[in-house]
């Protein structure tokens, strides 16, 4: 039984840390997911009980894990951004990709039942992750940007199609063919025209994805500040968006923002925590 | 909404294919599973639901893994073996990792009521997880059985603390003075003269491991060969356990292998799904 | 001049240690020798000079690298091989690669005049270079006969091409043209046919590269046995060399080849040096 | 020959593409320089012409190297710094850095004779080399002071050093015993007290290294621009440095600087290359 003979394999794994003073991304993406939404029959377009099963996911990481400042998710994918100075498993690429990773999927089983209710989860999902460094703060806004304008264009073409297939009756192949190079505006005027869908009244979560921001929330104006996490649908493709949360992607924003949205799941969730632990004198009106 | 201006952020995802012809090993681990243990109240030295239950996790991801060839689990941890020759993913490094490590995350917290019943699942568990390549079988064999004799020497310091601590009314602390500078032969003997605990007649999962095999496996003796999944706990640090699964490590191992052993969970689970869909002619005495 | 707040950019620098147990082979490759070879009046279709050179180069790196166990070059590259349990800079890749890239480029310049004669180099070479690993003994033996065959494909479509531009009087593009959908027999019969050029009559070194051996070469049959470097142009594609030379690969190959080829300039070197030290008591009769 | 049999092996070759929009430093460091010195009769304890065959060595790189901005070097290391946004060879690692390692070490032979004269290079030099990404300028800045004040730390100690070893008589290990210890002010102190040798006096190029830059120099101030590459010897520790050639880490620096330090090698290798090839207008007062 010398374990030490056969301990020499240990000398095989290889170093991988990630450069430092890089933002790092980590962006999981469900396996499968087109299958998994008709197995436990999620409404077309969209399924509010599975965003916010993603999103209420994706703040069990966040509330985990300190160093990541900001999160997006659309549809089956989230993406989680650390902050360049993070020394979080010392920067070792795969504890920081599976420990994200693994927290995610086994929370998405875990509160499966507070948002799909009777729905019964027929069998464990999968999610796959990566990781990908950004060296520049613009290059992380930019890829912001990016996960948002995708959300825009597959909602706006999925919204068409669904009201093609479901409300107007065409096959699925017909409905491809009918939006097939069509532009924006078309898919605009052909909801408006043909299903009295105003676009633009559609939810901002279905439209914009939902960002997780870690700030100094203040909840209620006349009571005391409050670090927090939001889930917000705000148009990050706007430059006014990243003038009012300055410093997003920094360690520690100390800028205090006043929140006067409804009270999500994910801001409850804070909210019962403090009063259970008194840990915080937080005060909702 | 110009997408394309922001899609350079997707060049920076850079590539992480694996050498060709190298045995993948991923291996995962529980994270902060010493406090998960005592939050969930597990048996001590061992809980055999907690240990069915992270085997049942693996075999469902062998299940849906055509590549692995063997996976090896002990207390915490999981190791899951690609042959060399596999092409799953491309070989690309973090897909390989995120999607063993989430589907096993998401299936022990689905299978949890399983194999704990009434003991609520408190809180969605963490896993974290690494890939080693190794270019030789010799190397994967040694690295097996490394991992075996890491369970037989905790496994014997812990069956020794615990007796101390639950039967001989020591506190952590004083046993741990107790076992210091020990040799196996002083443990069985403490074992032995002082709780009359014979440790060899301990259960072998406990002092072995499991071992998940990918075989033909021979359920019945007058009937149809199956290719199946078998979990076992024989000694890997014994010749005899290679030459009775040669081949083990090659993509396909033709090699009937009979079994007269207990029909596990997981043997369960593939007879009743082969009667179910009744596409395999398997017949158990 | 607090050199320490600025030390912290040495932490950017990341492993870069290369997988155990595998062969590393380091190719390096003439940049721009196209117009090197115009610019020095380089014979065409082969220079025996360059060759021999670049032959020279990579003998001067294998003599102060101790675990190259083979080398293999050929028109304007060569390829040097480490046995698989080679710990030279910890199997540090950079370290390794430059080390071996920049040893044959002040070599090649070094050694200019004692092949080129009065033939002036006009400026510095450079080679670029690369590393890859195999896992298989099978792996590597079939990088050396790619390698091979390349040099066979080459040499013939080059000794055609030319013999069609310098003897033939075609210019350049009409020669391609010629050749252009031409298997090896089509060359073979127009070199014979129309040249008087019996290819397989060609020197060896032109029609199957320089591999350098590092072996116990005996030179002279009644005297001593010395362990040396030999360079051949024998044929990898045939089994029977891997039978005269086998363990080839292996870290210490204990097997006596007799050599009756010729003193080579690289042989030459080893013998004098051996004088000049009276290290061994090398004869040549 | 069937060439693609074999041709499988090409897909080892693993991809090794570096992060984009980060500056690529590549550092190359002479091998056993200490003996290689010693074998040479360098001066002690600097040898001018082993210092400006480095820096002609270095200017050959720069020269064909487009987007390399700045280079430093001091005693047998060189740094090369590639702009952030730099393409070259599509950021291929192994490609950047054994270019130019390959490049320096055979320009290091070429001209050997041009520093050197009559003093005959006895063997082939030997650098090797590494690669490290920096993500911000203040990074590379950085960078670049650490390796400057490493110059300034040894310089004041060799100096020392070789003064009580040349002009002091004390063996080298009791030079060592008596600089134990000392700070910068004491060595200072020791030179001016012992030999009457005042440090600050010491050639810049001693005491600070060479800076390589391109940009658009004035050398006549009457005169036309000219795009350039200059070697001074400033001390990048100071601020103002950094305000004279602002934008010294872009790919296109566009402000002209005024110089009138003296005309060196590199500095006549660019006028009589333009006045040959009559390209540019240059005139030198």
């Amino acid at each position: 039984m010398a374990k030490s003979s056969f301990e020499y394999v240990k000398s095989y794994e290889l170093d991988d840390t990630l450069l430092p003073n890089t933002w790092i991304v980590v962006r999981i993406d469900g396996k499968c997911f087109h299958k998994f939404a008709e197995h436990h029959n999620f409404t077309k377009p969209n399924d509010l009980r599975a965003l916010n099963l993603m999103n209420y996911a994706a703040y069990q990481v966040m509330k985990d894990t300190h160093d990541i400042c900001v999160a997006f998710g659309q549809s089956d994918e989230y993406s989680f951004i650390f902050n360049k100075n993070t020394a979080f498993y010392k920067r070792r690429g795969a504890k920081l990709l599976t420990t994200i990773n693994s927290k995610f999927s086994s929370s998405y089983v875990f509160y499966w039942r507070k948002f799909f209710g009777d729905e019964i989860l027929q069998y464990p999902p999968c999610f796959d992750g990566r990781i990908v460094l950004y060296p520049s703060a613009e290059n992380v806004i930019d890829y912001l940007k990016w996960r948002q304008a995708d959300v825009h264009i597959n909602n706006l073409y999925n919204t068409a199609f669904w009201a093609l297939v479901l409300q107007g009756n065409l096959s699925p192949g017909q409905a491809e063919k009918r939006l097939c190079g069509t532009v924006s505006a078309d898919k605009n005027e052909l909801l408006f025209k043909e299903f009295n869908i105003n676009y633009n009244k559609e939810k901002e979560i279905f439209k914009r994805g939902t960002i997780l921001l870690k700030l100094h929330v203040q909840l209620d104006v006349k009571k005391k500040t409050v670090a927090s996490i939001i889930d917000i649908h705000e148009d990050m493709l706007k430059e006014k968006f990243w003038l009012k949360y300055e410093n997003l992607l920094e360690p520690t924003s100390k800028k205090v923002v006043h929140y006067n949205g409804p009270i999500t799941d994910i801001l409850n969730d804070q909210i019962l925590n403090r009063e259970k632990t008194k840990c915080s004198p937080i005060n909702i009106s």
